[in-house]
């Protein structure tokens, strides 16, 4: 009895003291193993700066809208990089996109009115938009800034064109809070406009720039409501239409666009990934949506955040950093204009054996890194939280509970979900515009956000 | 006694009540009354943008080289804008400063070599530097990478031009820290190398840019060892002429330079505040220095960052915010080389009766902001990390116990100094060369800066 009392009392010991070694081990070891890696990440993202040589190649296709033979060159493209860069099995998965082609014609010009005859305005058809009859859509102005005052105005929209101008407020700092509370007007726009008996619509762009660039974007219709085309216009244009239709109210407009919405055509998720050494079945996703819309080359959005999750990959591959669990760069389809490309992926994750670990969407710029938005019980964001001294080096200074991202919101049965959050002042500037270009991108600020990915990534893998 | 005993027990309560009750209503009334002060001065900085609209005038007078005659009108200008921005006090305090001029001669070829005989390099004088010969320097060239290299080799220098070409280090989050481990080829360069004979010197320019623009910047001598000529020479000419030099060992090249220094001339410092409305005599010092390098314009280093420290004050003077302490906006002349303006300031500050409560430094560029570096005893930093949710608002993730800057560093009785953080990426790319224009500056990244400044003004004012 005494000898194995001894003995209980000896293996409770060196449980306890293997427990205690263990846990202090592991932290200690932790730390400068994770600051370690962290530093090998940094620095090979800054300096060899694949991902942005990656991004002029991309920039070069042109830009990616679904269904469009760019988008599908791309898709190769994106694959082809997967497959050089050895990640350990790369495939494409099929999903059947809208195609809305913009096609060649789109212009507006003042085609009534005294002092302004024939003067060009800038603009846009916005993504969805049925075109004008063959000889252009002529109409008077009238102009509003929502649609309550456009309710008030309803006897007198019949047969004209409705122009919304409620500006982009410069005043907020969030500039994705500022996009919102002006973007109804692109997206329900031609519903209100024609609720009302209007012709056509146009909107101001929704943009932080001071320039006479439109931005596109998607827009709906109603099924019950009578289509109509709709189509954006440069800022400084839109503050001289307003100028013009106060001193002539009779002045017209006439709008000329031959875009189109074509039948559903097919196309496809980019899928890459590294197997996890200790848990292969546990899965975490990275990606963005590697459509873009047609204008400038969907350099921002969402190209370079695209590039940035393959760099992740590529990254641990050129490091030799295993890692735990499998690593999957999902590139999807189709999220500016449909969201298909996202809701395929979280189809085939809902009926997989995988279970999906966590999940982390890039689509806001590759800009300076800031933060991660974190979707997750209140314990994973606390335990994320404490490896903050980590992500700190990459200039990650917050994770913040809260949103994630559209695409990766699709995969239900995730334990987290992620946004990566860069710096947002300069986002709005460029977004749906020929703005948005290879040259936009600054290497050191789109290299960082690899960076700051790659090491948030590992640490999932490790938790 | 019964009686005086309850009389102090209820004393004593009151005294509890009243102070949690006047604590508790602090805290309340702080947190919504900074939160709406923050929100008015984060949208009438982004809205207005009148240091954006100030900055543009300020660089169209051109750089702000110490002593230069657009230096001084630069002066008179600031002085005219707070003048007219109703500061309460504005004036010049006047500093003796150093005069260096490039003038109209600053260029290098090859002048002796097989296949690249008169090729032009792109080379800046340095601040500071004597110039060559009328006719020229010429030499054979001998690279080294560090000071230490060169002491190897010391019996290979005489008569030759030292190029000095370890590059700046792209693997560094922090670029300052990269700049810093690059500089003293700069700095210190033309001492180095005149120890052991050379005729002159050339280094590596000390950017982050993918480009061919020299960067300037400050020089020294030794008294006790001869001056040589040392310029800076773009990055790719750089890259160019190590390849040359390894191909054809004896190439000359030929350096011209007129650049001289000069006596010492009048300049001043600009000041110019509003009075505290309770405390008057404890002063909080918010600026830059006005001065800069005589290429481009100066906008990042540090125009902006001083036009912010102003706006900071027509701000409150824009809201109606009325301040407890006295908010002194102070652009110090001569940072660049000499320090004289912070020196000069440092002087009346030890010697004033008003109280110098905090100072603030603007001097890392006009990017987003992220945070604050803090030097004060611990507990004034806790405090002011405590209003992190207020000044987060405006993008301030941090404060940092550590640094300041240098010309706030000079007010040697201050209680607490603080230099404004932000996102440093892409500062180096501009620094000290024609890339820092107007247009490197963006609107919003400025006017949040201001706003960020002058929120940290207010609560330091109410602390």
């Amino acid at each position: 009895m005494k000898k194995i009392h001894t003995h209980h009392f000896a293996l409770l010991l060196l449980l306890i003291l293997s427990t205690t070694n263990r846990f202090q081990t592991l932290k200690n070891h932790s730390l400068n193993h994770y600051h370690s890696i962290a530093d090998s990440i940094i620095r090979s993202s800054l300096v060899e700066k694949k991902g942005y040589r990656w991004l002029k190649e991309l920039c070069e296709i042109g830009p990616r809208l679904s269904g469009s033979n760019q988008s599908l060159e791309a898709i190769e493209w994106a694959k082809s990089k997967m497959i050089v860069s050895e990640f350990d099995s790369v495939w494409l998965q099929p999903v059947m996109v809208p195609k809305w082609v913009r096609n060649d014609i789109e212009s507006a010009h003042i085609s009534k009115s005294n002092n302004y005859q024939g003067k060009l305005l800038s603009i846009a058809s916005l993504g969805g938009s049925i075109g004008t009859p063959i000889n252009g859509l002529t109409g008077k102005v009238v102009e509003v800034k929502s649609f309550d005052e456009l309710a008030n105005i309803a006897n007198n929209v019949k047969g004209k064109i409705v122009f919304f101008n409620r500006p982009y407020d410069d005043g907020l700092v969030n500039t994705f809070e500022a996009y919102g509370k002006a973007v109804n007007q692109r997206t329900n726009g031609a519903i209100e406009a024609a609720k009302y008996g209007a012709i056509g619509s146009i909107m101001r762009s929704v943009s932080s720039q001071k320039d006479n660039i439109p931005h596109t974007g998607v827009m709906y219709y109603d099924s019950t409501i009578s289509k109509i085309p709709h189509a954006s216009i440069g800022i400084y244009d839109a503050d001289f239409l307003s100028r013009a239709i106060s001193e002539e109210p009779n002045l017209e407009i006439t709008l000329n666009m031959n875009c189109e919405n074509l039948s559903d055509v097919l196309s496809y998720n980019v899928i890459g990934e590294i197997k996890g050494t200790i848990f292969p079945d546990e899965v975490i996703v990275i990606g963005g949506h590697f459509d873009s819309w047609d204008k400038g080359c969907g350099a921002h959005d969402d190209g370079a955040p695209c590039i940035q999750t393959m760099e992740v990959i590529e990254l641990f591959k050129r490091l030799n950093i295993k890692l735990k669990r499998t690593i999957r760069c999902v590139l999807f389809i189709n999220e500016e204009n449909g969201l298909r490309g996202g809701i395929e992926y979280g189809k085939y994750a809902a009926f997989s054996k995988e279970k999906h670990y966590a999940a982390i969407e890039a689509d806001r710029g590759a800009f300076t890194p800031r933060g991660f938005n974190a979707t997750a019980d209140k314990e994973f964001i606390s335990e994320m939280q404490s490896w903050l001294p980590v992500l700190n080096k990459a200039h990650i200074d917050w994770i913040r509970p809260g949103g994630s991202g559209g695409d990766v919101a699709q995969i239900k049965n995730a334990k987290a979900w992620f946004g990566f959050v860069p710096d947002d002042q300069r986002y709005m500037d460029v977004h749906h515009s020929d703005n948005d270009t290879f040259e936009s991108v600054h290497p050191r600020e789109m290299q960082l956000g690899t960076a700051a990915m790659a090491i948030m990534v590992y640490l999932l893998s490790e938790e």
